[in-house]
C-alpha cells in the first residue's frame, strides 16, 4: 500500500518549540519562520528530512508557514486547512492566521516594529522574501538570514535526504528527446532576455533530462537542480547515489553531473562569467537570488522557460494519458462494481481506499504496466466527512458508508505512460432527493466544461463560471478551483493552466486540466464529480467563422446515475451524458469481466429525458 | 434634431499638416502628437474647440490619436475604426498602426531613435505621458512639452470653449446631497492616503457637486475641473459665464468658484502648502502632475475617488432610471410600429433614425419630461452597414430597409431622470433561416446575463462568457464587450464595472450595465440585442446557503419574435422571454394609443416551446 491511514501524531511539540527559542535567543532573533516547503520550493509534499513545519507543530497540511515569536506562535493557513490545523495542532501553544487575507508579511507590518525575524533563505521565494522584507522595512523591523535553519539544529534523528532511484523516462512516452527540450529551452532563455537559466523545480528538472525518481510521495520526481546556460553544457545537481550506470551514462552525454552540494559555488561562478540569469521570482530560493547579486551577477526575472512548454502534451504523452486512463477506467469499474454488491454499513472509508488501490494495482499487472505510486492520497469521505475538501481519512476519523449517505472518493494514479486524477460521488442505499437534486446541479456544471466550445486566446477564468451558474442559481457555489493542470507521470498539479477566477493563462492545445466542479454542505454530504479534459482543436462547426477549441474527456468512469434528476437536465446535457456513458462502455467493456462487465452496462445505460 | 447625418468632410488635410510641420521645424521639433481628447481626457467627444484631431485628419472616430512627423504621418486606430479611419482620411498622407498592438509608444520605441517628440501636456494622461517618456528615453528620443498646442497655432478660426448653461440636478433625481457627497469625498481621500485631489473628469464634478451643462454633444456636462480638500473648501474651476443666478448662488454655499485659468496656480498653491495630492493617472493630465511635481507636492496615485460611489446608484436614480425606461419604451414601441408598418424599401437608415428622435421628443413631452439629448448618435444600419459595430449613418452611406434585410438599431436617451441605452434588430419582410439562427444564438447570450445570479464578488470578466457560450458553440463571437456601465443623466458609458474579459471590478447592488451581445457577418448583416439591467440583492432560492446577486431588466421594448427560433431555446430561456414580454405589455399598455397597443400585444404575445 502506497497510501497509510495511521494518525500522525507529533509529541512534544512544545518541547521543540521551546528549544527553537532557545536557539532564536541564542543566535540574537525575536523570530523564525518555519515555511512547508523545501528548497525546490512549490506545493509537492517535501522529503521527510524537509518536514519541518510537521515535526515542529504536527500540522500536515499542504501548504502553511508558522512563525515563531518569543511569546507567541502563529500557524498561518489557507481556507482548506481552517478545520485541520485546529485538529492537528495544540491551541494552548499556537494560534491561527487565515491566508492570504493574513500572511506572515502582512502580519509582520502590524506587529513586527523592530522585530528581529530569521529566515531560511533557502526555504523562501524571491517573491516572499521581498514581501517580507519590504514589511519589516515598513515597520523598521529586520528580516535576517541565518546560516543553518534553526529547526535542523534542533531536530535530533533527523532522517536523510531521500536517495530514490532515477528511471529514464522513454521517448515513446515524453515525444521529445531531452536534447530537443534543452535547445528549446535555450532559444525560451534568449527569448527571454538572459543567457542561463537555474531550474530549482524538480518537475522542470525532470521534463527537460527526461528522467523521473522516487525520492517523494506521490510524484515521481529526483530531487534535484539543473543550471541551463546558452553556451555551456548543461549542470545537474543530483546526488549521484541515485543514478545508476544507464542512467549515468545517459545524463553524461547531456549535462555535466554535479553534487547538490555543488550548486552554490557553480552559480557563483556563473554569475561572475557575466551571464544574464533567468530566475522565476515564484518558483527560485532566495538564497540562489542573493548569491548571484553578491556575485555581481545580472539577474532577469522571468517565468521558468519549461512551464509553458511542459502543460501541452505532445502525442506520445496523450496517447499514453489515453491508455493510462482506460486501465484506471478498468480498475474504476471494477471498484464501483465491488462497491455496489456491498451491504450499506459493510465498507468504510479505509477499507474502499485500500480496496480501489489494490484494484488499480492488479488491473495494472494484468495490463503490461505497474501501478508506481497513487498521485495523491485518496480522498475517501462519507457522509459528513464528504464535505471536507482535502479530507484525509484516518484510523481516528474513519467513518462505515451508512444507507442514506453519499460517498465521495477523489484519487489517482502514477503510472508510466500518465498520471490520472478522478472522483465520482456515489449514493450509498437510499438517498434523499435533496441530495439528487444537489448532485445534479454539480452534474450540471462538469457538463457545462466538458461541453464547453471556445475561441483560441480563451483563459481559463473566461470559462470558469460556465461550471459554476447551474449552482449559483440555486443559491449555491464552492470555493476551490474548477480545474487544474496535470502532469504527465509527474505531478497531478501543474501551471500554468488552471480553470477558476485567477486563470489568467490561455487555454492551448494539448494542455491536460481537470473538470471538477463540487458542492458541499458542512456536516452533511459532499459532492465532487471530476474528469481530465484535454484541450483540442475544436471541428469548427458548419456556418461557423472563427478557429475555435474544445475538450477532449480523458477519464472513462460511469457518473452515479441513481443520483441524477434527469428533468433538471437539458436535452444537450443529458445527450452528453448518453454519449459519455456509451463511450465509457464501448472503451472499456473489451476489457472487463463478466461481473464487472454486467455492471458497467446497467450503470451506463441511457437516461431518458 | 440632435443628430445631424451630414457627411464630415474636412479639406485641406494637406495643407494643415504641412503648416503644422513648418511649426514642428521653428520649435525644434521632429514629431508631434495629436490626441482625441482634450484636457478632460475621457472617451466623450471633446468640444469643438478641443476637436484637434479631426480638423487635422479628417477621422471623426472616439478615440485614437496622430502622430505626425516630418516625412510621415500616422494615425493609431484601434479595431472598431480600421475601416472608417481610411474611409475618412488620405491614405496618401497617413499611414495606419492599430491599438492596442502598436501605440506611439511601442512605435516609438522601434522607430523613435534620437527623435525630439512635442507633446501638449494636457491632453495626455499621465500614465499615457509616462510610456511615451520610457520609449523615448530607450531609443535616445526626447519627449518635449510645447508651450502652446502646435494646432493651436495654426488653426484658424478655431471655435471659442463652449459656454453652455449649467442646471442644477435636483435631489429628486440624485437621492443624495452635494454636501453629503463632497463629505464622502473627504473620507476617500483621506482612505487613499492623501489629503487633496483634483478632479479632471467632469462627470465627476458634476456627480459631486450635482449639476449638469450642455458644453458637448449627447452628455449633459459643464466641462470643468475641481481641486477637493480635506480641510479646506472645495474649489470649482468654471467658466462663470456658464452659470445663472440661482446656480451661483447653490455653488457659492459648496465651494469657491475659480475661472478655469485659475487652475494651475492653485495646483502650485495647494501643491507648496504640502498637501499628498491624489491623482488618477488614467485621467489626470500631466499637465497637472508637473506642475504639482515642480511645485515640490506630494503625490498619491490612485483610482478617482467619486469612479466608484458614481457607479452605485441611489434608490432615487434608480427609480428614476425606471422613470426614464418607461417613458422610452413608450416612443421604441411608436417607433417600431410605425416601422411595422412600412413597406420594405419605404424608409432609410436617416429616416428611421429621425423618426425615432422624433417620438422620444414627442413622448417625453407629453410625459411631463424632455428629451434633453440623445446619449449618442444612433446606429441605424440595414444589411451590410449592420455588421459595422460603430456604423454612423450620412448620406452617403444610407441604405434603404429592403425585403429580407435585417435592422439594426442602437439608441438612447437624455432625461433628467435617467440615461437610456437600448439595441434592438428586427427582420424587414422575409428573412432567412440563417439570420434567425444567428439572431436566436445571439438571444440566449442576452437572455444568459438576463437570468444569472451570482455570488458576491463576481467580477464582469467572471460571467461575460455566459453571454457568449451559444454563439462559441457554433463558431461564432463579437469582438466588442458584453455590457458598459451606465451614468444617471451622465456618460452613457462609465465605469468601474465592465461585461468583458477584462471587467476586474466587482459588481456591487445598484450598478447599472448594459447586456448586448451581438453577431457581425462583414457585408452581409449585423445583430445587437441590448437591455440595460441593475445589479440587485437576489432572493436566495429555496434551500440556498450563499447571498446571492442578479439582474433587474430596466429596458422596456420587445424582441422581435419573427426572428426567433424556439426549438433552439431551453424551456428556461422560453420563460424568461414570455416573462419579459409579459412586463413589457403590462407596463406600457396603460401609456399607449390603440394602434401602438395593438401592435405590443402581438409583439409581446408569448412564444410556443
Amino acid at each position: 500500500m502506497f497510501q497509510s491511514f495511521e494518525l500522525n501524531v507529533v509529541r512534544n511539540v512544545q518541547l521543540r518549540i521551546e528549544r527553537l527559542r532557545i536557539e532564536m535567543a541564542r543566535v540574537g532573533l525575536d523570530g523564525f519562520l518555519v515555511p512547508h516547503g523545501s528548497e525546490h520550493q512549490g506545493t509537492c509534499m517535501p522529503p521527510l528530512n524537509a518536514q519541518r513545519l510537521i515535526w515542529l507543530t504536527g500540522f500536515t497540511g499542504s501548504s502553511g508557514i508558522a512563525l515563531i515569536l518569543k511569546d507567541k506562535a502563529i500557524i498561518f493557513i489557507d481556507g482548506r486547512y481552517t478545520l485541520q490545523v485546529r485538529q492537528q495542532t495544540d491551541a494552548t501553544i499556537f494560534s491561527y492566521e487565515n491566508l492570504p487575507s493574513t500572511s506572515p508579511a502582512i502580519w509582520l507590518e502590524h506587529h513586527g516594529a523592530g522585530l528581529k525575524i530569521g529566515f531560511d533563505a533557502w526555504l523562501h521565494t524571491i517573491s516572499e522574501t521581498l514581501c517580507l522584507r519590504n514589511a519589516l522595512d515598513t515597520v523598521g523591523g529586520h528580516l535576517i538570514e541565518v546560516e543553518k535553519n534553526l529547526v535542523d539544529i534542533i531536530w535530533d534523528g533527523r532522517p536523510n535526504a531521500p536517495i530514490g532511484q532515477v528511471t529514464l523516462q522513454p521517448i515513446e512516452f515524453t515525444g521529445r528527446t531531452a536534447q530537443e527540450k534543452l535547445s528549446e529551452m535555450q532559444e525560451a532563455i534568449t527569448a527571454a532576455g538572459a543567457s542561463a537559466t537555474i531550474l530549482t523545480d524538480p518537475s522542470s528538472v525532470s521534463w527537460c533530462f527526461n528522467i523521473r525518481g522516487r525520492d517523494i510521495a506521490n510524484t515521481p520526481l529526483p530531487l534535484s537542480f539543473a543550471i541551463l546556460s546558452v553556451r555551456n553544457k548543461p549542470q545537474l545537481f543530483i546526488d549521484q547515489r541515485k543514478l545508476g550506470e544507464n542512467e549515468t551514462i545517459y545524463l553524461q552525454k547531456l549535462c555535466n553531473i554535479l553534487e547538490p552540494t555543488k550548486l552554490e559555488e557553480s552559480v557563483q561562478h556563473l554569475a561572475q562569467s557575466g551571464e544574464v540569469i533567468l530566475l522565476d521570482p515564484s518558483l527560485t530560493a532566495e538564497r540562489l537570488r542573493s548569491i548571484t547579486e553578491k556575485s555581481g551577477g545580472k539577474i532577469k526575472e522571468g517565468v521558468d522557460p519549461s512551464l509553458l512548454p511542459r502543460a501541452i502534451k505532445t502525442q506520445a504523452e496523450l496517447t499514453g494519458m489515453r491508455k493510462a486512463h482506460k486501465r484506471d477506467g478498468v480498475s474504476l469499474v471494477r471498484f464501483f462494481a465491488w462497491l455496489a454488491h456491498q451491504k450499506p454499513g459493510a465498507q468504510d472509508e479505509i477499507s474502499t481506499a485500500q480496496k480501489l488501490e489494490e484494484f488499480r494495482s492488479q488491473i495494472a499487472e494484468t495490463t503490461n504496466s505497474k501501478l508506481e505510486d497513487i498521485a495523491f492520497n485518496t480522498i475517501s469521505g462519507t457522509g459528513p466527512n464528504g464535505a471536507i475538501i482535502h479530507y484525509q481519512v484516518n484510523t481516528k476519523t474513519n467513518r462505515p458508508l451508512m444507507n442514506g449517505e453519499l460517498y465521495l472518493v477523489d484519487s489517482g494514479a502514477q503510472y508510466r505512460d500518465g498520471t490520472t486524477d478522478v472522483t465520482r460521488t456515489i449514493a450509498i442505499g437510499d438517498v434523499e432527493e435533496e441530495k439528487k437534486r444537489c448532485f445534479t446541479l454539480v452534474l450540471k456544471g462538469m457538463i457545462a466544461i466538458s461541453i464547453a466550445c471556445f475561441p483560441k486566446g480563451t483563459r481559463g477564468q473566461d470559462i470558469d463560471a460556465l461550471a459554476r451558474i447551474a449552482l449559483w442559481k440555486n443559491g449555491f457555489d464552492y470555493i476551490h478551483s474548477t480545474g487544474h493542470g496535470v502532469g504527465s507521470f509527474l505531478s497531478v498539479h501543474e501551471g500554468p493552466q488552471i480553470l477558476s477566477r485567477f486563470g489568467k493563462q490561455e487555454l492551448l492545445s494539448g494542455m491536460i486540466v481537470s473538470n471538477e466542479p463540487g458542492y458541499y454542505r458542512d456536516n452533511s454530504f459532499g459532492i465532487r464529480i471530476e474528469n481530465l479534459l484535454v484541450v483540442q482543436e475544436a471541428k469548427t462547426p458548419t456556418g461557423g467563422d472563427l478557429p475555435m477549441l474544445s475538450f477532449e474527456t480523458l477519464t472513462l468512469c460511469p457518473v452515479d446515475r441513481n443520483l441524477i434528476l434527469s428533468e433538471l437536465l437539458s436535452e444537450e446535457e443529458c445527450n452528453w451524458l448518453n454519449d459519455y456513458h456509451d463511450t465509457v462502455y464501448r472503451t472499456l467493456s473489451p476489457m472487463l469481466n463478466e461481473t464487472d462487465r454486467k455492471w458497467l452496462a446497467q450503470a451506463s445505460a441511457p437516461l431518458d429525458h
